[in-house]
Parts: structure tokens; C-alpha cells; sequence
């Protein structure tokens, strides 16, 4: 593995309507910071389009098949989340992402842990709808990500 | 017009999570609403199947080409909703669909009027992409719908 | 327990917006039908506005602490979604509850399960925010419900 | 008013689960957009707290009270969106905001306008929920905005 290798990081606010009547971030709302973890990483690596053009034109997919999330402390309006993604096991035909989310520092508060979680994604010939091994080509997009946070 | 014409009704709860930081119904969830009237009426003239079959197999769509919308109201997280549909207008190429969206009454208050709205739908053959004229089978489903409220 | 507790069932449809780029319903999308589930529940226990004012008058509340789902076969816009609840198991100041969404039978496909996943919601008193043990009253409505699917 | 005022510009991609059943994006998502545009403009002006303590500390909100779309070209999944906002009308308790939505250019297709839009706010005292003249602090905050594209 690469010694470069580091997790990805996104930052980004959390929205007005990110919350629910309890006035915290709907649980469900993590798992979608989760993939837009994913979406900006593949953007990073692959351009705009590339995710697009793997699920349409090569018709590679990576379908979420399991999914956990163990909350420690609530996200609110105005706060900024700090989402970070690690490829924590790769198998033969599946990958493994961890995942965790903090609420950076601001003038009132310190840094926290909200979120730490995980998802299994099946490596899948959209075509045949089958698992198939990881194309080197995204093994080596994977690799710049460390396995560890 | 089919004299027993009336608008569609469909009632439902307010989520949990529909609301924003300021505890009231997010507003572009209410052309979500808009869009969850449009969808139940089609279920209960086509069936479960019927929408998606217009799109998939027969390449007929109806995109919203205009939407606009009256705020009177707030909705809040434990209100019960009904939305009304009507056709206010029907075009060569295209429907003005017309709504409203009232609070219900419950044991602490009365019915009231939180929103006013209405779309525009281009009627578009899906393969080609241009706008073509209603065909009959979508007029006769329409045409259960009054037009005013 | 009560013998005729049974597991709480909820049948909405998939709507043209749940899904993803890939043309199946977005994988956090499950937890928010998870909770669609919990509401209704709550609704038809304690009426329309009773989970809200558990909330915000006796200020009592039950947060999402974990959360994990297994997916096992997609759900696609027109299918209709069945959920399941039941109450895997009662801690002293939690609870846990267990989810299966199945897609219905339709004229093309038989009945199947799409979805198996479970959440972890802590009891708390939202004024101290720490967690309590269950109210007679809440224990009596999750009673109500089976243990097993 | 000054003469260094613009439109305020957000870019961002279109995400896997924004679009629907028909692969383009839901048409209510815009009008999210055009809150997001919103939201990073009062961030960039106010600080990432800035929007959540006016609406809770000084009890100052700004609810849309009507809103409209015509909607030109559609915004798939890869596309990035680039989100313009101006003033385009100040009363004296409400303000009348302009958006556009365009897909910017990439390697296969020029920029597009895909979405014209606008919102009118009402300037609110929130504990008394009337509307109010905006206050200096406020005007000089949407007086960095021009009033046309």
C-alpha cells in the first residue's frame, strides 16, 4: 500500500433542513454523508463523470449489500461536519468503507465524534448483475485511501 | 366533462423529518407533496405498475416545465395534510395541474389553507424528446379530475 | 407479553424520487422507511400529534444510538414496500427494534425480502438529556408488539 | 448601492440520489438549490453559525411566502450545477430573491441554463410572527447582492 495513503476527508455544513422536529440530524441523514463521502472521492480520483460513466458505460457498480452506524453526538444546524472515509477491508469481490463524522471546532465548542460507521459495498457487473472482482483500475483508486483513520 | 369530476384527495401525516431548523414544513417539500398527489392518483387510475409502464414501456412522460406556489400557512410535525389536485387547464401539448394543501382539523384546531400551487406538465414522447399531443388514454384519466376546486 | 402482540406492518410505494442513479432505491432511504414505520406505529398507539407531544410537553424522546441494515434484494419505483416492525429486545433504558421491508407480490414477481436491519433508540429525558427507564405508559404501547417477525 | 455588487454563486454536483425515476433531477430539488445558495450566501457573509443565531438568538426569519420555477433543460447525475442568486426586489418587509441554475460546461457539452426561478421572503419577528422592516445589519448583508444576472 501506498505510504501516501491517507483517508479522504470532506467538510461540509449542515443544512436547514438536515434536521428533524427534534432539532438534530435525522439519523437516515448520515448514511447520505456517507456516500456523498464516496461521490466527492470518486470525483477527486476519476473527474466529474467518472462514477457515471462506470455504472452507465462500463456498467460497473458497487451496490451497498450492509450498512451500520453507531451515533455518539447529535449534529445541529450551523454546525460543520468533517466526514472521513477509509477502505477499512478489501475482499475478493466486496469492499469494505468505514466511515466516521465529526463536528469540527467552532468559537463555542471543541472537535467531536458524532458518527463512526461502516458500509459493505459488493463489487457487481451491472449487466450480468453479478459480484466480480475489483478491476485494477479501481483497486488502484481505492489504494490511495488508507485503512485505517 | 364527466359531471361526477372531483379533485384528488390525498391525506397524509407530516414526517419527522419534513420540517427545518425553524420547526415547520421545509418549503420545496411541498412540491414534493404536490408530486406525491400526482403519483397516488395515478396508482389508484393505472395501478402500482401503471405510472412507471408509461415511462419505461410506453416513453411517455409528463416533466414539469413550471411549478409555482402560495405559502398561507406553516405545516408542522404531527399535523395531518391533505393535498387537492385538480386540472386547471388542459393544453394541446401540456397540463396545468392545480393544488392545495390544508392542515386538518384536529382536537386544538380548525382546517386551514397552508398552500397554493400549481405545475406545469409538458406532455413529451420520451424517445424523441419533443412535446405531442395527449393521447386519449391519458385524457380519459385526467378527465376523472375536475377543475376547480 | 400480550399474545396477540404481533409486528407492526406498513405498505407504502415506492415513490419516483426514492431512487438513485442506479434506478433503485437509495440505500439510507431504507432507515427513513424504518422510520416511517416507528411513526405510524406511534400514530395509530397514540394519535396524530402523540409522538410529538411526548416530545415536546413530558419531554421525553428516543434517539437513534445504532443503527444497521442488510440489503438483499433491490426495490424499484412502482414496486409496493411492506415493513415490518417488531421489538427484538427491551433494555433498561433502551430499546430495539427490528425491521424487515419486503417488495409485494405483484402480477409480474412474487413476494421478497429486500431489507432485514435493526436500530438501537436510547430512553431519554430530553430536559437532562440522559438516558431513563421506560414510563409504564410507552412500555405499554411497544408491548403491543411481537419479539420476533 | 455598491457598485462592486454580483450575483452570489454556488457550485455544486448533482448527487447521486437527486434525480428520480426518470434519470433527470426531481423538478422540487431545484427550489432546494436555490435554500443551498441561500445558505452558503449568509455563511460566506455571516459566518457558519451566522444564519442559526438570527434565527435563534434574535428571533429574526426570513419564511418564503410564495415561490416559482420555469424549468429549461434537465440536470443529470455527473453535471455540475452552478446556482445563481441576486436581489431582485427589496419591499419594505419582504424580499424578493432571483435564481439561476445552469450545468456547467465539461468535456462533452457547452453550459446550459437549466432553471429560472425566484422566492419572496417575508422579514419576520419570530416571537411575535408579524413581519417587520429588515433590519440595517440585514440590508447591508443582501446589499453586497446585484439585482440582475
Amino acid at each position: 500500500m501506498d505510504t501516501t495513503a491517507a483517508p479522504f476527508v470532506l467538510n461540509l455544513p449542515v443544512r436547514f433542513a438536515d434536521v428533524d422536529h427534534a432539532g438534530i440530524v435525522y439519523y437516515p441523514r448520515y448514511f447520505h454523508l456517507f456516500h456523498l463521502a464516496l461521490e466527492e472521492f470518486l470525483r477527486s480520483q476519476l473527474g466529474a463523470q467518472g462514477y457515471r460513466r462506470l455504472l452507465d458505460d462500463e456498467q460497473l457498480g458497487f451496490p451497498t449489500v450492509s450498512a451500520q452506524c453507531d451515533y455518539r453526538a447529535p449534529l445541529r444546524f450551523g454546525d460543520l461536519a468533517e466526514v472521513l472515509m477509509i477502505v477499512a477491508k478489501r475482499g475478493q469481490r466486496s469492499l469494505t468503507l468505514g466511515f466516521r463524522v465529526h463536528r469540527l471546532a467552532d468559537d463555542e465548542r471543541p472537535r467531536a465524534l458524532c458518527a463512526e460507521g461502516s458500509t459493505v459495498c459488493a463489487i457487481v457487473d451491472l449487466a450480468e448483475f453479478h459480484a466480480v472482482p475489483m478491476p485494477d483500475k479501481l483497486a488502484a483508486v481505492f489504494g490511495t485511501l488508507s485503512s485505517s483513520f
